[in-house]
């Protein structure tokens, strides 16, 4: 079991390369060993291309090495069906490999378990659930889209110790430190989408691109603006990538944005409550926009609108070292829970620090 | 240098056997070397009894070790006065120790380089600055009482995500978790005092007591309470050890509290806005009550007042993976700075995950 775990670990880094690449595909790596020796490695780069599978079994061709007998390591269960590419059990199937090494079953409840009844079928060995965990943590966004219809929502923070994001006049450039900015461009470059609020847009007017070298895909930048109150001028639609707004204006009132050169999708959706249904944006985003994963930075009060509605899987929250006092924006803006038991409840799952500042991520409990 | 910050470190871990017993002494401690072999340690555990250095000179005699010629390494530069023992200096010139390696140096600004400068004199070699931020450590409190009149104040804090430390109605039990609770004993353990308001008195009654085995001391429990409106009954009256009124009442106003059975210490400060003047509690409290050091334990006014009067040297912050929301009662209670500039500004020292809750330790900047 020891080398099981080893090559698992070694088919969960070759996933991580395609962290920012292949969505809205999920991040798998595979490793095919014989004899106790790697033969060849491969992971999904990108929609479209070759899975995981695929480019092992070609890299062990390329490297003189017959698949023959060999056991494949996969972090995720491999597919069953006929998509953009051909089915990755039968590729391991005509490979002739002798034993599958499963970490993450497919979530997809309609085929879930039919990739490994087909190595099965064809006489292969399988072991299911070899790190699991660790291989789940690579695709919780594709895991929710496909089990849910909604996309992993993480909310951002940059705040106080007294959970504060701005001063009382808005003043907010700087709160945390400039490697706490840093690390926030590799949180945005993984994520399918990052979304904010016609508030925060009119207030900051942000980029909310990635900035960072050799980036092959920005996600898209998500807008809501119930009213289709921002200017078409926002610097986030200047920016390359694909740029979309949820409004509940209707579509005449959307004529001052066609003429824009790089204007963005206009989406409308239902009102709750006066403001936009963020359910509804979300369900649109999972299901209509192939976004896994989302990712929020706006102000306290679309924050707290997402934790109201129980929209928020995860919180990464960077917290400078200085205190800014009452009155200053609140970083968790909603309605103050009844009695203790009533409290948003998360679990903390890693928390680091960055600069002067420290880092921590929660996961909804 | 290798081997001294080694025998420095021996002489660190001793001092901190004494870290709950010393006060209102520093922490010290003391490893005596001969060709390269530890003849003898000691510690400082009590005020009254003797200093690490005699401790370690009489455990090598014990061991059948003699000191002359040997390297003593102390934690604290040696006493060079008559105080309730002779001075450590003289005693380790009479000892024939052949060399000195000191961490930090006497904060006491009337004798401060008087210890070394009576070991140089006898013709010992003195080596300075050994580890000195290690050795500062142990002592912050000591050293700002000598150098200010003014003890090191801790504000510790159990709070949610989102800075609160109960509900809107007050509901507090229990945000943090037990783990957290409990380290806040060992927290209070080290400390000369622990203070609170006469609002958290009221609301909570807490014992405010140190609840740990082999407990020899229990730190001074202290309250503000300007208008002298806490119940002579409060809980923390009855448990064993000190208790501490500062109020800004006169005299006739506290015969209610002479009738009590274990009645407090209550001492008259002046009022500034309405308040007990923080400044002169905590001169005070250093000054007449001999307190290196005071833990805060209140609510956010208590805290918040601390904070805008500058009076706060760390805060220790445990919070707990839930949110409260807006209207549930803040952590910080002082108001708003007007400009990012002004922000109260502090530096991460350490942080731990304990139990569910993440605890941070921040240093005034």
């Amino acid at each position: 079991m020891t080398q099981h775990t080893d090559f698992m670990r070694r088919a969960i880094a070759l996933a991580q390369q395609g962290l920012n690449t292949t969505t809205p595909n999920p991040r798998v790596g595979c490793v095919l060993v014989k004899a106790g020796q790697t033969i060849g490695e491969g992971y999904h780069q990108q929609a479209g291309q070759p899975h995981a599978e695929v480019n092992a079994l070609q890299n062990a061709k390329d490297n003189g090495h017959s698949p023959t007998g060999a056991t494949a390591y996969v972090t995720l269960e491999p597919c069953s069906h006929h998509g953009r590419t051909p089915p990755c059990a039968e590729a391991l199937i005509a490979a002739g490999v002798a034993e599958v090494v499963i970490g993450s079953s497919d979530p997809n409840p309609e085929v879930s378990g039919r990739g490994v009844e087909m190595l099965r079928q064809a006489g292969i060995a399988v072991t299911e659930s070899v790190l699991r965990e660790a291989c789940d943590e690579l695709n919780l966004g594709f895991f929710k889209r496909m089990t849910t219809g909604l996309p992993w929502v993480t909310v951002k923070l940059g705040m106080s110790l007294d959970a504060k994001i701005a001063t009382a006049s808005g003043e907010s450039q700087w709160i945390t430190g400039s490697e706490a900015r840093q690390d926030v461009q590799y949180l945005r470059a993984r994520m399918c989408a990052v979304m904010t609020s016609s508030a925060t847009v009119i207030a900051d007017n942000p980029s909310l691109n990635v900035r960072l070298d050799n980036i092959s895909r920005q996600p898209k930048r998500v807008v809501v603006d119930s009213q289709l109150s921002i200017s078409p001028q926002s610097q986030l639609f200047a920016l390359q990538g694909e740029t979309l707004i949820y409004t509940c204006e209707p579509a005449a009132s959307q004529s001052h944005f066609l003429a824009q050169n790089s204007r963005p999708s206009i989406k409308s959706v239902p009102e709750n409550n006066g403001h936009a249904d963020l359910t509804a944006v979300l369900q649109d985003l999972a299901q209509h926009q192939a976004c896994n994963d989302v990712l929020v930075e706006a102000g306290g009060r679309f924050a707290g609108a997402l934790l109201a509605s129980d929209c928020v899987d995860e919180l990464v929250i960077y917290t400078a070292p200085m205190l800014l006092g009452q009155g200053a924006r609140p970083a968790f803006d909603f309605a103050a829970v009844a009695a203790l038991a009533d409290a948003k409840r998360f679990v903390l799952r890693d928390s680091s620090t960055i600069g002067n500042d420290l880092k921590a991520v929660y996961r909804r409990k």
